[in-house]
This record gives structure tokens, C-alpha cells and sequence, in this order.
């Protein structure tokens, strides 16, 4: 609730501006899990720093991951029509709103981390590791490559290690660096930060093979978005090049390697409950 | 050419990520006028600071226009077959890649900018500061809710402030960032930073109205795109809503503001001859 209330706050008010691009900037970060947002606010807090003083970058990490589901959601892309149990962005709207909101959501998202620095906790030079390694997670060495490969991958043969590098690069590089960025915000030393990004790697590769797991097996009901949407664009997933038992066999293991990691963190419950939701989650 | 030389060094190599990206983006940013960079360069420049120190914020500043005009020319805003002269990225390549392509120069922008930082004598709280304005400039309360009122302007009646409110959004304010950047990197005081504010907002809305001008009076060989192509969209622009004649009264009258404030600013050459260059412009 904290970070609704933040993004409420700092997204543009309707009105604000003569066009439907704050109502569209809305209705895109509103229905998410707040994954991002609650690694940020955990590892900064897990780190000794208040959670409400991460807020900012909280809400610059949904923003930048909402806006990459408006586009992924685009007719040239997967032309989805819902997302999060609510109508895809470009039917509530228009393609040009989507495209524009989702375009003006990204680039708030770095303000969001800027103005990171008007608390006095958190000095300028560690907001600027955040600005950086969240581009670089985010740009065309990271989330963008994941995108641009997981097209390339629709109806052609992958192998095991090519979806790995799609799902590293389109999910887990962001958890990792959400996570990173509470801890760097928190003062963390390098060996913390290791050992934060060896969990956040393995989370976020078990996070998207529970993801395709729910599509090749969910209901429409607990996901919020029509099932067996991955088999139907011929995507590259787990269970597609496993089968489905195989690739729970795979969560399982990589779920071992979160749980391990999180045993080395510097506070240890609430990383351990978090690898276990995402393994049981339903949606 | 240190620009081109520099961003060719910045952006992502082909073959280093196993997509078509790479070549995408390089296509995205070749051909432009320059004129951001120029505008971080020479204003650091003018605050005593060697033009290649703040080449990753020029670069920064020139991706992020370039991507703005490809979203710009997709089939759901503009609908452009030619960009400086060249094809434009969605028809090169295809829809999707020319989507992420942009959406990789939004974000590997505030990676340039950020890695300014990386230079002694840029300080990180200037570069804070630089990568704060741009994401405002940029955002849903500049750049982005400029096109957004482009679009919604179209075969539409609107006002002269209307028009003036497009063009300092969608045009004027990145204008503006850029030559602060190169002011605030160099350390100007507040009063220095408030009279290049001045002279590049006439500069921008300047640069927008000759762009009208060429548009309904240049020839396609001059502008590397097809003319005329403002008034066919319905497009809200000076000569459409004054006619041509108005329409240069009104440049001329900018022209005397940007001239004037350029006499006020540290270093009053460049800038007068960069206001005149923008009035005799042929494309």
C-alpha cells in the first residue's frame, strides 16, 4: 500500500497535463505484484535503512518494469489483450497513448531514482550507481536484448542455455538490480552486494520459470491474463522445451539455490519466506 | 565528428548481443544535425570546460532525440517512410525491433549521462542534476506530453498558445536541458544557468517554427523527408495556423529574442551565430 500510495503521488495527476497520458500511466502500474518495489524496500531495510526512505527508487523500478509490459503488450509485439485481470493498455486507450505512456514511464522512472537524492540518507554518488546499473540492467545489454531475443526465439529450436540468456536478461536483470539498489542505497560493502545479487540472480530465473509454468497450467482466474498464451506465440519457456515436470524438477533446483544464497544475506527470514512464495505462487 | 566517433564507441556493437538491436540503434542515430550535443559541448565550452569531457552527456542528449523520432514515425503516430534522408527504422528493419530499438536509446541515454560521472572533472552531484532535468524535460511533463498534444491536435482548431505549449514541450524543453547540461557540468552559478535557459528556450521555439517553415516550403532533397507532410497529417503548426508570411514574422521576432539573449551569456559568439544559423537554415 505504501507504494501505491507513492506511485499515486508521483505520477503525473490527471489533468495535470492536457492529454489521456496520466490516466494511461495509471492504469499501467496499477495491478502488479510490486515484486521490484518490495525487493528495494527489503534490501534497503535488510541493510539498516527505514523502508519509506527507498520509496522513490521503489516506485522508479514498477515504473520501468510496467512500462516494458505496455510495450511488450503492443500489436508488433505480443498483441495482448490483458494484463494484470484489465484490458491491455493500447485497448483501454490507443496504440500512440500506450506507446507515448509506457515511453514517459520509463523516463520518469530514472527521475524517480534521481530525486532519490532529497533524502539526506542517501548521498549522491550511491543514487548514481542506482541510475547507472539501472540502465545498464535495463538498456540493450539487459531487460531490451531479453525482449528483442525472446521474439527472435518464437517458432525456431532453443536450447536450454538460449533460454536461460532470454530469461536472464529479461526478468532476472532487473530483480537483481532492484535488489542491488536497496542494498547500494543502504551503504552495502562489495561482498554484500555479491552475495545480494547471487540470490537475486537465482530468484529471478525461478520467478520466470514459475511464470511459465502458470501460463502452461494456471486458470485465466488466478493469473489475471489468458493461460497457454506462451504455447499458443510458439514463445521459448521451460516447459515448452522441458515438458512440465521437467521444468518443476528445474524450479526445484534453482529454488535450492535461492534458499542457499539467502542463508548468507544479512537478514535472513524475509529472503527465505520470499523464495518460497514465489515457488508456491498461483499468480 | 567527435560526436559520431563517440557515439559509434557508446552504443552497443552488432554482434555483441545476438539481435538485430545493434544495427538498429546505430541506424537510429545516424544522419541527425547534431545540434543537442553541439548545444551540451558549447556550453560547457563557453564555462571553460574541454568539449570531450562531456562527450557521454552530448551523446546522451543526442539518443534520446533520435529514439523520440522513431516512435514518432511508427505507424501508429506518423506513419514516416523517410528519416534524414534514409529509411526509416521501422520499414528498415520492422516494427518491433524499431519499438525496443528506441526504448534501448531512452535508456542507454541516462547510462551516458550517468557515466559523466566517470570524469574527474564532473563531479556527481552535476551529473545528478543533469540526469534529473533530462528525465523532466523528457517525461510525461515535457518531451512526451508534446507529442502526445501533436497528436491529439490533429484536425483539430487550435490557438497560437496552444501551438507554442506543443513546440516548447515537444521541441524547446530538450533544447533547453541540453544547453544547461553543458553549463551545469561546467559549474555555472544559478544566474549564468537562468540567461542560457533564456536563450535556448528562443532557440527551440526558433528551431520549431523554421522546421514548419521548411516543411511547407522546402523541398524533400533539402530536408531528407517528404515536404508537405505536416500540413497533409493535419499537423498544428506556425504557417498552417498564421500562414507562411506570419509565420517568418514570427521567426524573425524569436530570432531577435534568442540574439538578444545571447549577448548576456559567458561566451557571446558561438551563440549568436548559432541563432542565426537556425534562422537561414535550409534543412
Amino acid at each position: 500500500q505504501w507504494v501505491a500510495d507513492a506511485l499515486a503521488r508521483l505520477l503525473p495527476e490527471p489533468g495535470q497535463t492536457p492529454t489521456a497520458l496520466p490516466a494511461a500511466m495509471r492504469h499501467a502500474v496499477d495491478g502488479g505484484k510490486r515484486l521490484r518495489p518490495f525487493l528495494v524496500i527489503q534490501a534497503a531495510a535488510s541493510c539498516g535503512l527505514a523502508p519509506h526512505v527507498v520509496l522513490p527508487t521503489a516506485c522508479g523500478f514498477e515504473m520501468m518494469h510496467c512500462a516494458t509490459l505496455v510495450h511488450d503488450d503492443l500489436p508488433c509485439i505480443d498483441d495482448a489483450d490483458l494484463r494484470h485481470g484489465r484490458t491491455a493498455l493500447h485497448l483501454a486507450f490507443d496504440e500512440a497513448t500506450a506507446l507515448l505512456a509506457a515511453d514517459a514511464l520509463i523516463i520518469q522512472s530514472f527521475e524517480c531514482l534521481a530525486r532519490q537524492a532529497e533524502r539526506p540518507e542517501t548521498p549522491p554518488d550511491r543514487v548514481l550507481q542506482c541510475v547507472r546499473e539501472l540502465a545498464e540492467c535495463a538498456g540493450p545489454r539487459g531487460l531490451i536484448v531479453g525482449e528483442a531475443l525472446d521474439i527472435e526465439a518464437e517458432h525456431r529450436p532453443y536450447t536450454e542455455a538460449d533460454l536461460e540468456f532470454i530469461h536472464i536478461n529479461k526478468t532476472a536483470k532487473l530483480i537483481v538490480c532492484a535488489t542491488r539498489a536497496g542494498a547500494i542505497l543502504a551503504g552495502a560493502d562489495a561482498a554484500t552486494l555479491a552475495r545480494f545479487t547471487e540470490y537475486a540472480e537465482a530468484l529471478g530465473l525461478l520467478f520466470q520459470i514459475t511464470d511459465d509454468l502458470l501460463d502452461a497450467t494456471g486458470t485465466e482466474a488466478e493469473l489475471g491474463k489468458p493461460v497457454g498464451a506462451d504455447a499458443a506465440a510458439g514463445k521459448a519457456t521451460y516447459p515448452g522445451l522441458l515438458g512440465v515436470e521437467a521444468a518443476r524438477r528445474r524450479a526445484a533446483q534453482v529454488a535450492a539455490r535461492a534458499l542457499a544464497a539467502a542463508r548468507d544475506l544479512p537478514d535472513v527470514d524475509p529472503w527465505l519466506s520470499l523464495a518460497e512464495f514465489v515457488v508456491a505462487r498461483r499468480h
